[in-house]
């Protein structure tokens, strides 16, 4: 028996084990074939990658290492015994070939692949490999089978209440942060919905990220449902309810590779809103020219497939498309965006209008889903609800019941604004390269870092006045956004010319 | 600017890079989200995949560890000191994910993704990625411009003769150890056979391991080009000859992932061939239940592909498609082959017959691309160069110009006798199986480890007569080859029931 050793590597997702070439319990040879290995302790098996180390300090001949996630996950303490044995590939990668040869996948053999990725069975190529062979061709059938395998492979949250409502924004939009605004309102109406978010993995923010500005964002699944049936509503991040985890694997995979296909998506989003016990659903798809979805087309036929698979799944489904040609509100990055998000809530004189507007426009979708509500009244209703301070009292409610925020965050104080090369009127703004610029500048790794916008679609500016002010916590992050900024600043003006307007 | 610390840990094929979290020079957050960097030193940069480590002492705040590989490949000395920087993701991935929407590749892309994979700018997800999206479909200018384009990635051989001949066998078949014979009596018969083999990856020998136990094989392009101006040809290991090397990239995905497609496969071969400077090539298929090819009809698409881009290529190709319905010769692992190659080459009355026909059969296609020959010749020549001894003393000659083994190998001392379970004629023999129990037993690793047959299909055999012997230098490789023999021994024995044959 080998005796474990923490190593800290961060090698996440993977797992990966270390073993000595000089090893006197297992012949290193034999093991790197294969290069995946089972770990038995008596109780449980874990498989790992294994790499081969030649250095006594680093692994001693009687010891396997395991870096931080095969550590964290094993739960095993340092100096406990193990066995290790080749791991076998996973069978279901028969289906994978088989697929890639052309064939439709039945229900059960993408079953037997979401539990093996769910089981960290694949290693990384073998997920870029079904996740390839599927991107080029994949039915409808094979994506109501997926978002199933998916949904069913993690925990599933039950609700008491027959109506369970949730919304999800398909992301490309910095500043989008409507789900802060929306779930109060459908609080203080009191509809059930308890909202998970994930955090940014290429955007400036993702909502867990700025809802942890305010409030504890990382409840357990018990914490959280605490929460709900105090408040009817909460606003956590999904990382510690274990909802859909193998879409957070093919998500690690997804995202290096930017593959983004239609299928892939909608089975990841309904597979996550369906664990979480939600009924009905409205889906928000900004379109836009540096949106995540670039035209009214191509939303169209995303819309059919959300629709499609959310039917036969039994879930109620609204699809909404939105602007997507501009960031909404002013602020990009965690503070940033609390700011606005707050300055709705309360009905502050200076509060960002589109992201007021977008808000009720969405939750009063969302409260069409009461049947006690008279149709088409949910607009004027959420409207109400701002309008009263009765979703502001919502907000700080679930903020009390969550638990304050662990930290004071504050805004970073490296700044400098970026400034109009021409006078004209702004044209266009390129959501793709603000978030990046916001980035750079260090959100959401540091809540305070991002970009202020000070000037918005089709408002007017003079030569040398301020477009934006970045904000940076160090001065490294600040000196590479200011750099991206200079070299193009995401702003478009068109110049006036006797009335008329030319894009420079 | 970063310290360079070797780590002794072998993350081949991928280069890997270890950067403190508590990092003094670099802010480590922002690398994780790519997790690709480029290191760089005044003359060279080298991309490698990072993993962020906890401990100072395995790497201290202002040093850059770099795992094996990768310390080999950038070349510099510990201490040396290096910049890092994000490594943006490779261009040509645009065209990859272009083919996986189901787009035929110009001869540009496939050019620019073989220059990225052969400098490894791409992950091993990426390198899946664009297999995948390939293996789904290609077309046959596409395989031909891959061809091109993995010959061109690395060294190329020039020879100053009109005719460079070659053979290559696609594999599948145990014991065909048959380039080790026909060499000998191509270069005894005077024509340039300049031979790279590869080492085993899933085999239990390749011929560069069979050699070995007879010559070094490691030798450079240098010391190659020196024996093959003096003994006609050479039998060396491909890996220090950096000959397409692309492929061996690529191989180091498709292996685990179990992916053999025609397409690759025959890019694979004739990009090594064409870039060995080889003007003629003869191709064998052997073709059997248990062999990579099942099926006449499979071989002859192969064969068809195989020819279709020789052509366009300028290359001279002849295809022969062999018995693959069991091993070749009596021995399986590289000394017990190395015995039989010798035996046959020294006319040895107990040398297998098997082997010797079918080296001869090939030998005289490939002396058939001798326009000095007259058409049918071959045959009848190659024979006579082996029972002259011409061809013994060719491989003698080659052996001492390639320089006498390292090492004294010794047939493995743990052995024993697997036995048939009843009386019969022997009907079938499993390739695959029986690879695997004498990769288990310990080949290649262990030279003399292996698997010995002393019965081949329609011997007769009696209940408890020995079919095989397994040799094994280590106690616990012994025991996995024979749990797996007396699972299954890979060996179908028909009994005779008054003169009718049925399979039991």
């Amino acid at each position: 028996m080998l005796k474990i050793k923490k190593i800290a590597l961060d090698t996440a997702p993977e797992n990966t084990a270390f073993l000595s070439c000089r090893c006197s319990i297992y012949r290193a040879e034999e093991f790197t074939a294969l290069k995946k290995i089972e770990i038995v302790d008596g109780s449980k098996t874990m498989l790992a990658t294994l790499v081969i180390a030649d250095d006594p300090q680093f692994i001693a001949h009687d010891e396997l290492g395991l870096g931080e996630p095969a550590f964290r996950r094993l739960g095993l303490p340092e100096g406990a015994q193990v066995a290790i044995a080749q791991a076998a590939p996973p069978e279901s990668l028969d289906a994978v070939r088989d697929k890639i040869g052309g064939a439709e996948m039945t229900e059960g053999q993408i079953n037997a692949i979401i539990q093996d990725i769910a089981a960290f069975r694949y290693s990384h190529m073998e997920i870029a490999a079904f996740l390839i062979s599927s991107a080029s061709f994949m039915t409808t059938n094979e994506v109501l089978a997926l978002t199933h395998a998916m949904t069913n492979a993690g925990a599933i949250l039950e609700w008491e209440q027959p109506i369970v409502v949730d919304k999800h924004c398909i992301g490309g939009v910095p500043g989008n942060r409507t789900s802060m605004i929306v779930t109060p309102i459908v609080a203080a109406h009191g509809l059930p919905m308890p909202k998970t978010s994930s955090r940014a993995i290429t955007s400036p923010a993702g909502t867990a990220d700025t809802m942890e500005v305010l409030a504890r964002v990382d409840l357990t699944t018990e914490e959280m449902r605490n929460v709900v049936e105090q408040e009817n509503a909460c606003l956590v991040w999904g990382g510690h309810v274990n909802l859909s985890p193998a879409d957070d694997v093919l998500i690690s995979v997804e995202r290096p590779l930017r593959i983004d296909t239609h299928e892939q998506m909608v089975a990841s989003i309904l597979s996550k809103k369906l664990a979480a016990g939600s009924t009905h659903l409205l889906i928000d798809i900004p379109v836009g020219p540096s949106a995540k979805v670039r035209t009214r087309s191509e939303a169209t036929r995303l819309r059919k497939l959300f629709e499609f698979v959310g039917d036969q799944a039994g879930l109620h489904l609204d699809v909404v498309m939105t602007d997507g040609n501009q960031p909404v509100g002013r602020g990009i990055g965690p503070i940033l965006e609390a700011r606005d998000v707050m300055g709705v809530l309360r009905n502050a004189p200076d509060a960002p209008g589109d992201l007021r507007a977008r808000a009720i426009l969405l939750a009063g979708r969302v409260l069409e889903f009461d049947p006690e509500l008279r149709g088409g009244g949910g607009r004027a209703r959420a409207e109400e609800l701002i309008d009263s301070g009765a979703a502001l009292a919502a907000m700080e409610r679930i903020i009390a019941a969550q638990g304050n925020a662990t930290k004071q965050y504050s805004l970073g104080d490296i700044t400098t604004e970026i400034e109009a090369a021409h006078s004209g009127i702004v044209s266009a703004m390129d959501c793709y390269r603000l978030g990046r610029i916001a980035r750079l500048a260090g959100a959401p790794l540091d809540k305070g870092a991002g970009i202020d916008l000070l000037k918005k679609i089709g408002d007017k500016v003079a030569a040398g006045e301020a477009l934006y002010r970045i904000h940076s916590c160090f001065q490294s992050d600040f000196d590479f956004a200011l750099k991206m900024a200079k070299k193009n600043p995401g702003v478009t003006i068109d110049v006036q010319v006797l009335g008329q307007r030319t894009t420079k």
